[in-house]
Formats: structure tokens, sequence, C-alpha cells
């Protein structure tokens, strides 16, 4: 006799919250990571290159980890030793972002948080406003903008029509408009996110652009959470910080990072300005709420980190990261150069590592699994990034100069 | 002639988040800190003694910082240099995690989320959770979970006759029930946050009463999140992590952190399990929706941290780490002894780092600036932990020999 016994997994009395379960599939980066993960199930010897995710590959200049390693070493010193540090960073680092970022702007040490990266602070930012704001993304933009604030109960149901969530304003970026909203057609929200230079377009928006934006703000009175993470990128003269334009500090959050300048995506730490000019309706400080939430959520970067940021803030420092930066706009020019010798429409670039290449009429995660299975080289389908980069791929600048010559040559071969 | 302009400061129209505003004062930590520099002011010259915030003062073990100083160096050369680790952590630390401190449990690599410490976590589980569960906290405890809890809008506002906020509920925890909670009392809720070793009172939680925890979450159908940071101190057998109890993967969580075993509060490296047999009622994978947070609002710890983890589960690590608790450990029989010889009622101790003192009927905040006043050394208020900590102080251990011997000496002065 065999005898069966079902016996159903036990389950707590505990709701799911009804806002995760909004959110659709996976967050878009992990989601590419699988299916890089299935097509090298499939193609166990391809030499597959990653032009997708945003991710550093070039070492970390000298000076930067040496002041890493030494920090390190301190820590088994009496002297050198140090506990918790000022949950908002260190001190001579928070006054170095200050001053070399931010010169003559009326930024100070004070205003500056220190973190452990742009996308960690996107969702702090989220926990401060609460559930309660509406908010406003630049379509495309970075996931996380979207993703936090529907993890906040800030948006509705997903719509699957529209392949937009409920309750966020998506302020179209296309090449008809120069990549900058129409912002006659845009609705007012409390929080306006957005990002320039841009991910994933590559645009940097003008000094004037930026001008009506913030104008846009004061008159909505609105906060912009301005994400300037590839401000060193920039070739023009277009702004590096929202900050530049007049009257910013009134209506505007900067979030920023050295992921990508000093190759930190994996070191972790960035940093945030919250002006104390920037107030609630009911006149109260933004940033002492900020504080409250780094305070309470957050306990600091890691010192090493925080000791690896002050280097690149040194002369060498700033000299290393431009070296770096400077090797990856070359790889952004071969891409552009790549894709605009087969005819396409190539945007970005210029003020950015990212490349956005339109292919009109078609799918993005088509054109993202045809690039992958044909030539093994991992792009990034523009419709992740939202409704509006639909149609479009990002290009990566990010990879070992072999890997972007080569993944050049595959591409031309399948689209010659 | 003196013209006047009075201009009034611009005022977003962005409501302030309702939740922040319920927050009393300041984060405890942060103004315990402010009252030591208002004392320093006033006694410039005094040789101040922290014994407040439970913050590490002894050196890294050499074999611990070297390993993070060589996974910095590797990150200036071509074959060393990582970028984005993933969310989740490393997965040679993740499985060392599970077997160094869950061998014969049943957790394994995958239910293993590093971080950036226990305290980070806990938000990014409130997170996880959404304002719509209810919480249980044993009073007094480490008032991150409060306060990340009013944050998220899970409670009503602050009584002030109470020291309570609406809708926590508060397990007290005395010496008279031993400092474990009369669970007929107490209500159901959602979630049960639950510290042993416990901070502030020291006291660790036995079997017997673990035991009844884990029945008491299953009869009710919630899940504990259980922190046990201070784990490694215990001297008796009582229960290290949870799991040590049949059952408690259906209805537990585990935080805990490097950073009091290994003095990285700085560098800054924890984790959390996260069973796949927890599940929400719909039957959800709580682990799937906390790597959703993972993924969203984190980028993974600092990967010099985490070279620096691994290197605590190397037999060398451990051992280095097992050194200075046991250091640690010395310092909180000199602070034991020092107020059981003046006739104190103390408590904690055997199994955490804190030592929690009685002052019956006086005001623990009256205590705490008494004893700066008088003898220069900071502690930390019970109150501060909860209505269920006044007539307490919370004294630290941590602090090198001299400083705590010298606490110890000023202390029996003023209370002989």
């Amino acid at each position: 006799m065999i005898l069966a016994i079902f016996c159903e997994a036990f389950k707590t009395k505990v709701s799911r919250n009804a806002n995760m379960a909004k959110l659709q599939a996976g967050y878009l980066f992990p989601e590419i990571a699988r299916r890089r993960a299935t097509h090298l199930l499939k193609y166990p010897d391809a030499q597959v290159i990653s032009l997708g995710i945003g991710d550093t590959t070039e070492p970390i200049p000298e000076v930067i980890t040496s002041a890493m390693a030494k920090r390190s070493h301190a820590l088994t010193t009496l002297e050198g030793y140090s506990g918790y540090g000022a949950e908002q960073g260190e001190k001579q680092l928070r006054a170095a972002i200050a001053s070399t970022f931010y010169g003559d702007l009326g930024i100070e040490e004070g205003d500056i948080f220190v973190s452990d990266g742009a996308k960690c602070d996107i969702s702090r930012l989220q926990v401060l406003f609460g559930s309660n704001v509406t908010m406003a993304v630049q379509d495309p933009s970075y996931p996380a903008y979207v993703d936090s604030s529907v993890i906040m109960g800030q948006t509705g149901l997903f719509q699957k029509d529209f392949e937009k969530y409920g309750n966020i304003e998506y302020m179209r970026c296309t090449p008809e408009n120069g990549f900058f909203p129409d912002l006659s057609s845009v609705s007012r929200t409390d929080v306006i996110f957005f990002c320039s230079p841009n991910n994933p377009t590559g645009i940097a928006a003008t000094r004037e652009q930026l001008t009506r934006l913030v104008k846009f703000a004061k008159d909505n009175g609105s906060i912009i959470v301005y994400d300037s993470a590839y401000a060193m990128y920039m070739s023009d003269d277009s702004p590096r910080s929202i900050f530049e334009i007049p009257g910013a500090k009134e209506v505007a959050i900067e979030t920023s990072s050295f992921s990508k300048y000093a190759g930190f995506t994996g070191v972790r730490l960035g940093w945030t300005v919250v002006p104390k000019e920037l107030l609630f309706s009911d006149g109260f400080s933004v940033a002492k709420d900020f504080n409250r939430i780094v305070c309470t959520c957050f306990n600091g970067a890691s010192n090493i980190a925080q000791a690896g940021g002050l280097a690149c803030l040194s002369p060498e420092g700033l000299k290393g990261m431009r070296d770096v930066i400077g090797f990856y706009k070359e790889n952004t020019e071969i891409i552009m150069d790549t894709f605009n010798s087969l005819g396409f429409n190539v945007y970005g670039g210029k003020n950015a590592p990212y490349v956005w290449v339109h292919f009109p009429g078609r799918s993005s995660w088509d054109v993202f699994a045809e690039i992958l299975e044909k030539t093994h080289v991992v792009t990034t389908p523009g419709s992740g990034f939202g409704p509006g980069g639909e149609g479009f791929i990002r290009v990566s600048a990010f990879g070992h100069r072999g890997n972007v010559l080569e993944a050049s040559k595959r591409i031309k071969q399948l689209y010659k």
C-alpha cells in the first residue's frame, strides 16, 4: 500500500505588499543578465560581448586604489581605525565634492550627502517623499525612477495597452522634440525625475532647456530630482549641474555618482545634493527630512570607498578619471561610427557613454534578441526604459577596446 | 532712507510626508552626538569617554584588512577589476556566510542577501512590507525598527502620554519577566521585530523562549524579523540563530552584520537571510519580493568590503574576530563589576557587549546627563530605546581598555 500524504506549504497571514505586485517582470538589468545566461547555455563557446548594462570595465586609476588600500591597512592600526562615520559622509569628502563639482554655485559641504550610489539614493528620496506624491519621468528613462515609485505606492496599476503605470506623468522624449519634453503638454506633478546627460538616450539638455525646466518646476511648485551621473562625459557646454540654472536651488535635488567616473560601480560611492533653500509647502526643510532618512535608513558609505572618493578629487585622481572617461568616449565614437555607417539614425554619444540607435517599426526586444543571437553582443532594449524607448536599442560604450571593435565588426556583418 | 525689503522664502507646493512629521526629535544616536558636542563646548579640555553608541574601537585583524587592500589594488589591474556585482552579494561570500553561521540549519547560499549593514536592511525590509502591515517590537529595542516603521506609515501618531506610537505593539521586556515578553498579552501583528542578544538590554532569549516565539508567530501567521547582530558575543548555549528553532524558516527572516564582529561599523557589511520557505498569505515568496527590492533599491555592498567579509570567514579571520570579541567581553566584565560593586541592579553583559543598568525611579536622560556632566562619560539613556527603557542606561563595552578602566574609576567616584 502506498500512502500519499499531500502537505500544503505553510503560509503566513501577512498580505503581500500590493505595490510589489504591481511591478512588471524583473528589474531590467537582472532580466538582461538572465537572457544572457540563457544564451550562454545555448552557445557555451560563444564569445559574448556585453554592451548592455552600463557597467564600467577599465581598471581604476592607481592613485585611487592606493588610497583605498592605504585606508584598509590603516584600519588595522589603533591610530588609523575608525568606526561609524557620519551618516552624511566624511566632512573632507563632502567639502571636496562641493568645491569640485559646485565650486561657484553656492552649494556647500552641508548640502552634500555622500551615499553608496545614486540608485540607492533615488530609493531613499522616494521614501522621503512617501506614497502621496505624484511624479513625472522622461520617457524613456532609467528604470529605477519608475520602479521605486511603484514600490512606494505612488502609482496606479500597470496598463498593458500603454506600457505605462497609472498616475505617472511620462514626458515623451523623441528625436522629433530633440529629446526634451514638450512642457506645455506635461501635467503638474510633485516630483519630476530628470536625467541629463540622459540614460538611455545619451542626450544632454541645453542651458535654455534646463532654464525652462526650472521655470516649469517653479511655476508648478514641483521638486526636480536631477540625475547628473554622466555629467563628466559631456563634450559641449551644456550645464553639468542643474544648479547652474538660477533659482534651481529652490526647486531641485541633484544626485550623482563616482560609478561611471572612476569605475566605482562595484566600489559603491555617490552623493546627493539637497540645498537648504528647498522647502516643502509648509516651509519645512527638505534637507532636514532627508537627513533624518539618511540617519535612520542608512549608515554612511564604506569608509574605504570614501577614501577612494577623496583620492578621485585630488589633481591626479581627477586626471585619472578624465583619462578613463576619454577612453570610453573613444569607444562611443567607434559605436556611433558603426551604426552611422550602416545608415541607422543614431542619437546621443556626444555627451554620454550611451548610443541610442533607432530601428523604426521594430520591437526593441526583437532587435535585442536578433543582435544577441546573431552576434553574441548584449545590448539593452529601449522599451525597457519606458514605452518611449520602443524601436530603439541602447548601446553602452563601457567595454574593453578589443571587445568594442569586435562587436562593431560583428554588427557591421549583421546589418551590412 | 533705509529701504527694507522683506522677501519670503520660496516654497514648493509639495506636501511634507506626513509620516516624517510623526517622528520624534532626532534619531537617538545623532542626538547623543549633539549632546556630546555641546558638552565639549562647555568643557573643551575634558577627556570625554564614549560608552554610548555601540561603536567598535579596536583595529580590524590584519588578515581582513590585507584582503581588502589586496582587492583594492586588484581593481587597478585588468584581470582584477570588477564592476557591478550581483545585487545579492558575491556567490562565494554568500556561500561562506551560509556555511559558517547556518551550517546544519538548511539555510543555503541562495537564501542569503549580502548588504551594507543590518540597519540598512531593516529599512529595505520595511519597504518590502509596505505601509499596511502592523508591527510589534520588544520594548526597549533598537530604535531603527520603530523609526523605519513610522517612516513607512505603518504607525499612528506619537502619543506623548505613553511615549509610544499608535498602532505599534510594544512587547514590554523587564527584569520581572526576564526580558522576554509575556506573549499571552501580546496582540497579533503581521511583523514581529525581535533582537537577540538584545540591544539594548544585552539579554539573549533562551531556546525555550524562542520556541515559544516561533509558535506564537506560527499561530498568528506573523513574520519574525530576527536581528542576531550580536550572536557571536554569546557565552551560554542559547541559540545563535532563530533558524535553530524547528519551523522557524516558515515564519522568520534573520538579519545580521559584520559590524560588531570584525569592527566593520565603518566598512559596512551585513546580511539578511530570507528562507525560500517563507510565504505571504497568497503563497507568494517573500524572498522573491525582497530580491526585487534589493535589485531596485540597492546595488550590492562594496566589493572591497565583501572581500573583507570573505576574509573574516577564513580560519584566521574567524580567530581574529573571536579575539576582538573576547577583548570586548573583558571590557563588559569590567563594566558589570563596576556597577555591581556600587550596588546597582545590572543586566545583560553575559551574551552581549551591552550592560543595562537600573536607576529605579529616575529619568534615563537625567542619569545620562549626570554621568556626562560629572564624569565626562557618554552612555545611552534607556528611554531612547522605548518607554520600557525608562529608568535604565545602556553602557556599551566598545572602547579601548584604558578608557573603560578610566570610565569605571570615574563612575565609582561618582556613585560610591
